[in-house]
């Protein structure tokens, strides 16, 4: 989870970033109230589609806006220096809009706001709450006269791509929730079982070890010479012989995820289709060793993909890989006409993959953490067609 | 599913409820975008946490807003005539800020809305959205000078509270999902099992019945004589003979959720606890009978509690039960001092529930849809506390 410490770092580089006279920001996208106060509802809760705000305040205060019903769906610690609760249902009586909750919460709060300068995120302050405050808030700002104006929720979204030290221990935890899955793969992929159940089993897995319901999506899916391209949620087809099952699949912990691949044989591999894996992992080895801060993102993709061409598979057909954390995907983009450059702190994936039409289709995939120093790899399962 | 009928049932409806003068809306609530067109992003998908919108003439047209991304985290059909899709993500570049994608893609339909009088919904379309056509459309509106002003959030909410046909069917499917984990809670309940075990073998069995992932949250707790009141999501302690196990679970299927209760004995249960459990039953039953287009909803909640007090066990000490649908809970409220009346269409929950100190708790809950000429139990688990 991420740490006090850490949501006060986060609050203290976004003043940095904000011109002087702002005195107070409200934040409306849940994964930047999140990333500011460790708030979140959590989705295997009753509040699932409910909003919450963040007021922060230059002084260095935290104020949580939200209904009683959406504070008791945050099933982790979160940390507020004050929160403006709003009693919407309270087993007594009838309910009216919930949205108004939020609205009756800034007004309990306006000695904060009223009369200073602010400045709200406009992706994710609802109309309604930014008529409230219009009279004291901008929605977007320039630091001079000759700048293009921007937003908060840009500027929150470069904030992201540098991670902190929490953001990078709860990414961890999502690793190894996500590994857990892909060992139960191993035991499960065989003629007969359907993509579905191995969706279920891995779902389990990786919930066993993350201790608590928890979001597992991504491509669950055979290709074979027939089918050589397949993405998404499992279906009920069941494995054959030669098939190739892409398990290339996220696991959502607070909010964060993990993002890895790995491609299991059903039943023994050709020779070709280990050509194939070699090729693919090898590209992938050949990002990998160049992975540094400074370097071209572009020159990722590059690399991964002249392997595969020299091996009369590529040039590689989708990205080399991406940035994880809150979104997906998220900054930095590795693709061929990428203008991004790798910074310490981000964490990205490398996903080479090679899809032919009359043998089948393959990804391999790990996750990684650009350091000052070099780069740590952050998950650590089998990448290999069998066992 | 949603069906293309019931989303055009459901516009006509809402243009049913707006001033003449109004020639468009545009919805930006997920659970609303939905209600209309039937486009809903996965939670299980990489956009899950991204917004859409939807824009709707009075000519009859519907037209999606989104970004490529999102569109395909959409995994069902959905509804309508037009698309403004805007290429955030194409492999091929680094990516801005999504949000402006939907900017764009406003934008990019312009022809329609512009110097038109227009509607936003201001709880869920952001200020971002909402200042490209401040010029042109409102927030709020009354239908005459004497009435308070209302917003398109708060009519599309009391539209929901009559469900129609499609609406039903989906809430079945959430129904049949939800039983199977009741069923197989029977099979697992034993002592030395955790509250985590059970809510992955719940899971499970929903998830089977369902076909593929969905969300099961709700609470998975053990009372006993020390604890006789909990809830949330499961933990790990390890049940007990003489525990109850609370299984008070929704499965949510394309937002759409069913929510009903059984209480497990670990073990024989004592006289005491089954005196506790005829209560909780006869108390749901007596509130089932009076089940009726027509009902306050506070004598749904009196008839209930006078049957727990009668036995030595009341007042209630929660709600009676609630509406079911795209929200947890939402109208009707079937509490004491209730405002709300039945009416034709209501999909509800009953679930008197009893917490004694040095005993332990229970609950049992079915869910119903009122009809014109009577009322149709929708839930078909059994309700008991041994198989």
């Amino acid at each position: 989870m991420l740490t006090q410490a850490g949501c006060r770092e986060r609050q203290a580089r976004l003043w940095q970033r904000l011109p002087d006279e702002i005195s107070w920001v409200l934040i409306g996208d849940s994964r930047h109230v999140q990333y500011f106060s460790n708030f979140r509802i959590n989705p295997f809760s009753f509040s699932a589609d409910q909003k919450s705000l963040l007021l922060l305040t230059r002084a260095g205060q935290a104020i949580l806006l939200a209904d009683n019903f959406a504070k008791r769906s945050a099933t982790v610690p979160y940390f507020v220096d004050q929160e403006a609760i709003v009693p919407w249902y309270t087993h007594k009586r009838s309910v009216t809009n919930r949205d108004d909750a939020l609205c009756q919460a800034l007004s309990d709060i306006e000695n904060v706001w009223s009369g200073e300068t602010g400045l709200i995120e406009p992706e994710g302050v609802s109309e309604m709450v930014a008529s409230m405050v219009a009279e004291d808030a901008a929605w977007q700002f320039a630091d001079d006269e000759d700048e293009q104006p921007t937003t908060l929720g840009t500027v929150i979204r470069s904030l992201r791509r540098s991670k902190h030290a929490d953001e990078v221990e709860l990414l961890k935890t999502c690793m190894r929730a996500c590994e857990a899955g892909h060992r139960r793969a191993f035991d499960v992929i065989q003629p007969g079982v359907s993509e579905f159940e191995v969706y279920l089993e891995v779902q389990r897995a990786a919930q066993e070890v993350a201790g608590g319901p928890c979001i597992v999506y991504g491509d669950f899916r055979a290709t074979n010479a027939m089918l050589h391209k397949a993405g998404g949620l499992p279906t009920q087809y069941r494995l054959q012989h030669g098939d190739l099952f892409i398990l290339d699949y996220s696991v959502i912990i607070h909010g964060y995820r993990s993002d890895f691949t790995n491609t299991i044989s059903v039943g023994p591999p050709s020779d070709k289709i280990v050509a194939q894996f070699e090729a693919c992992r090898d590209a992938l080895h050949a990002a990998a060793a160049i992975l540094k801060a400074g370097v071209a993102c572009r020159d990722l993709w590059k690399a991964a993909s002249i392997v595969l061409e020299s091996r009369g598979f590529g040039p590689l057909a989708h990205h080399a890989g991406h940035g994880l954390g809150l979104e997906h995907p998220e900054p930095p983009i590795l693709v061929s006409e990428s203008d991004d450059v790798l910074i310490a702190g981000d964490v990205i994936t490398l996903e080479p993959g090679c899809y032919i039409d009359g043998l089948g289709g393959m990804r391999f995939e790990h996750n990684y953490l650009i350091t000052e120093s070099g780069t740590e790899q952050l998950s650590q399962h089998h990448i290999g067609l069998m066992r």
